[in-house]
């Protein structure tokens, strides 16, 4: 991998009398500060000064760097360095620089072509030819070089070039999950022993026929009535008495509106900005919104580009992680590893998923509730404390008599926003287990528990520090109380009497008010 | 008020020989179909065909009326019967019709000016002079008149030109409930004995200062943490046993997310539409997040041009009432008046207002939890059970040792859209009570329960049926677990050991996790 680099460095005022000491600077540099961090025997690869000269109050500069210290890293460091030569000795400052021709050569042997390489930001052009790619930036200025766009531009290249040769060979890309973490996604770890299924029907279409749920109008979302409403209350204290409260896991209020950098900051973005709902605050814009009423009341139409001129961009999305707040909560809080761990849990209210592929049944919901376990501390507390989630998860399903079976998770939610860049993050050898219920004549299981360790990754975005600086992790699980009840229909059915005695004793009678038109008879 | 037209009814060919049937029609039609529904005394006010003549394959109209079947309506009115002449008759149909030039002249004395008439839709122009007032109308097709555009412009005209006419006379222009119903806003109707307070700082400081509470970075937003999460949870039990099941309340699962298109048939979103936030979907174009997500990753900045083209248009708000998928899940169905009540109530999330005047403490927030019940039953039924939970609410909260006092709330949110339409919409004597919990020091208490009556509004609006047409209204009363902690803390404030016996005695010892640097200590 071969950096070259043409910049500027500008300086105060001219010191055309500062070019001895510039030039021993210079060579000095490439001995010292060019060379810091740099491992013994990779000296080849760090930044060197190719050339130099002064131009009126600009340094004209060209570098080269392999892997290590790379041409960009070379110049900014400089600058300080350049500063405290400048400073005191001739009364002159740097009072910036820039790129002007940048260029990145990398071997990539056997692949002819690199689909996306040319459209990614800051990419002026990409070509492809001789078992090499040769990237050439646009124009940088000092905050981009800062901001480190460069080196995001590279690890998108080098994920690019790998996939692109993977296909070349014939081979498949290898799953996040295998390439971040030791974990083979989809491998049982667990699973009970088989029961007898009190039905064999699918539980969304009996929901709608007996009137337990009616399709409310938006995609994805259903009204529950009074029975299944009365088993999720049911199935929701058995939960939290067999799961959440053993644990130790404390109970708070989440907000379930989450501003955009809150979501930017999980990396949630850029692993699924196609999978969440946006929302949009109003303006302050009295006329606007007087028009809009009136032509409302005389139209009976909503007039939508009234309504967009009248509401802000969108500066949130509706929760769809739930665990969201919670690093939110420490963000920029210091923690003593004694005082680990925390253990929070909230079940405030609905989260939201846009699933592409379109919602069917009550399985496959836009609008979901669930309870959210989250936890701050040591590596080793994180994955017990995941485990121990796991663990009982599994007894409880053993009491209300379900058959159910625990993978390891493929691609979990934080990973997504990983394939680009590497900051180092540490990942847990297993960074999620699944558990499902079986579902009668169905191959695959509902997912009702997703437990996850998320290594460093929360830690490091929103900056949660621990005071003597030792390890500390984050997990979550989230307990899909929807899921719960869908899978507990397909395997016990809709016949109260007939229910596992332990959701059968909780149950009080509900009283269903008669409405002549509905539910509907066939 | 006079309406003059000049119209066009189109037909299927040309009947030149038809003249003879048509001028007898229009002759019986000023004694038939125009003058039915027309009370004895009023035939001056209604539909009169001031001309007709055929020209090719159209009828060429002009008509006038004063307020009784207005030249328009009485243009619609035509069209049936004309069809059932020209049929059978002369092979001939009415293809359409439509209005070129309408004008409406009604009286306005001392009225020199109506601001914000002329800016109407499908108002061309509108002139004041003479003590009357003249509304020309731009063109309009049969789909304008059969959607009653120009009723809904001549209703909101007469509201312009009252309340100019009050300013005018300098009155107060009244206020929307009084005029809609017969209550007095701000009349106390209860109000308990005095109490002492325990606490005379302000809630939501003591509550950030303890660690109750963490400010949360989306605006009227709140961490909540356990302690006051412990007490959310006590007095939601206490809520519920107190008021909810003693009247016979059945819990349901309501959805928080709310197609546009159900807020408009509440009459909603003409009436504060800038108090919501408003929800878009992802549109399904993988090219668009791919390139959101290069550009996310590589510049760490969320790219909001490419968010915009990502995303639909608004079709959601989230749930401002939360009793919207109520009348929702009714829509449409019949139900008999000895089936009634039907009583549902809802606690699965958060609900959300924006409020323009920025939000502060926890006592004006953005998303906040409520007790949401709602009900359909006779007239009769509904006043009731919306007394009973006011006289509930009083009870608890003196169980609670609570200072409070209920008044006469002032315009409804249902009502709001009513400013303009009147669609002979049956109200009751009192929308709405509200009761507060003092709060020490302040003159205004804070509102906790809101108890309404909505007469046929919703019913109406989402065209619920009684199997023999008789009366049907709806309620709801919303019990703001939010604001009733708010109370609580202002008047009991934060030492659990000096709290009353009733939550003392539910309250379980609370663990809170150490942070070094949260809450922050001054």
């Amino acid at each position: 991998m071969k950096f070259r680099l043409k910049g500027m460095i500008k300086l105060s005022r001219e010191v055309p009398e500062a070019e001895e000491d510039l030039e021993r600077f210079f060579k000095e540099a490439e001995e010292d500060i060019l060379r810091r961090g740099v491992p013994g025997g990779q000296e080849e690869e760090a930044s060197h000064v190719k050339s130099w000269k002064l131009e009126g109050d600009r340094i004209i500069i060209e570098m080269e760097s392999g892997r290590r210290v790379r041409a960009h890293e070379g110049l900014l460091r400089l600058k300080k360095s350049l500063g405290q030569l400048l400073g005191p000795g001739y009364r002159a400052g740097v009072r910036g620089m820039s790129v002007e021709d940048y260029t990145l050569e990398m071997d990539a042997p056997g692949v002819s072509e690199i689909p996306g390489l040319g459209e990614l930001p800051f990419v002026e052009e990409a070509v492809v030819a001789d078992g090499k790619i040769r990237v050439k930036f646009s124009p940088l200025g000092e905050s981009e070089l800062r901001r480190h766009v460069v080196d995001r531009v590279v690890k998108h290249a080098l994920n690019l070039v790998e996939s692109s040769a993977g296909e070349a060979e014939g081979t498949e890309t290898k799953d996040l999950t295998v390439k971040v973490t030791k974990a083979t996604p989809g491998e049982v770890v667990a699973r009970s022993r088989e029961m007898e299924f009190l039905f064999h029907g699918e539980p969304t279409e009996e929901a709608v026929r007996l009137g337990w749920v009616k399709k409310f109008p938006g995609r994805g979302q259903w009204f529950y009535g009074p029975q299944i409403t009365a088993l999720h209350r049911v199935l929701e204290d058995i939960l939290i008495e067999g799961i959440v409260k053993p644990l130790g896991f404390v109970e708070c209020l989440f907000p379930k509106l989450i501003p955009l950098d809150v979501m930017n900051r999980m990396r949630y973005l850029e692993g699924l900005p196609e999978g969440m709902y946006y929302c949009c605050a109003p303006r302050r814009d009295p006329e606007t919104f007087e028009r809009f009423k009136n032509e409302l009341v005389i139209n009976r139409e909503v007039p939508m580009e009234l309504l967009k001129k009248g509401i802000k961009d969108p500066g949130y999305v509706i929760a769809p992680a739930q665990c969201e707040p919670f690093y939110q909560f420490l963000s920029h809080e210091v923690v003593s590893a004694e005082d680990l761990p925390i253990k929070f849990f909230d079940r405030s209210g609905w989260t939201y998923r846009w699933e592409a592929g379109g919602a069917k049944g009550l399985d496959r919901v836009h609008e979901f509730q669930r309870i959210e376990l989250v936890w701050l501390g040591t590596p080793g507390q994180t994955e017990e404390i995941r485990d121990r989630t796991v663990e009982l998860s599994h007894e409880l399903a053993d009491e209300l008599e379900l058959e159910w079976y625990t993978e390891v998770g493929d691609d979990p939610f934080y990973l997504e926003g990983r394939r680009v860049e590497e900051r180092g993050i540490e990942f847990p050898d297993v960074p999620k287990y699944e558990m499902r219920l079986s579902l009668p004549g169905r191959d695959k299981g509902v997912a009702v528990v997703s437990a996850n360790v998320h290594g460093t990754h929360f830690i490091e975005g929103f900056s949660i520090r621990e005071a003597r600086n030792r390890k500390i992790w984050t997990g979550c699980t989230g307990i899909g109380l929807s899921r719960w009840i869908y899978g507990f229909l397909a395997q016990k059915g809709f016949d109260t009497e007939r229910w596992p005695e332990a959701v059968r004793k909780r149950m009080e009678r509900v009283e269903v008010p008669r409405i002549l038109t509905w539910p509907r008879v066939e």
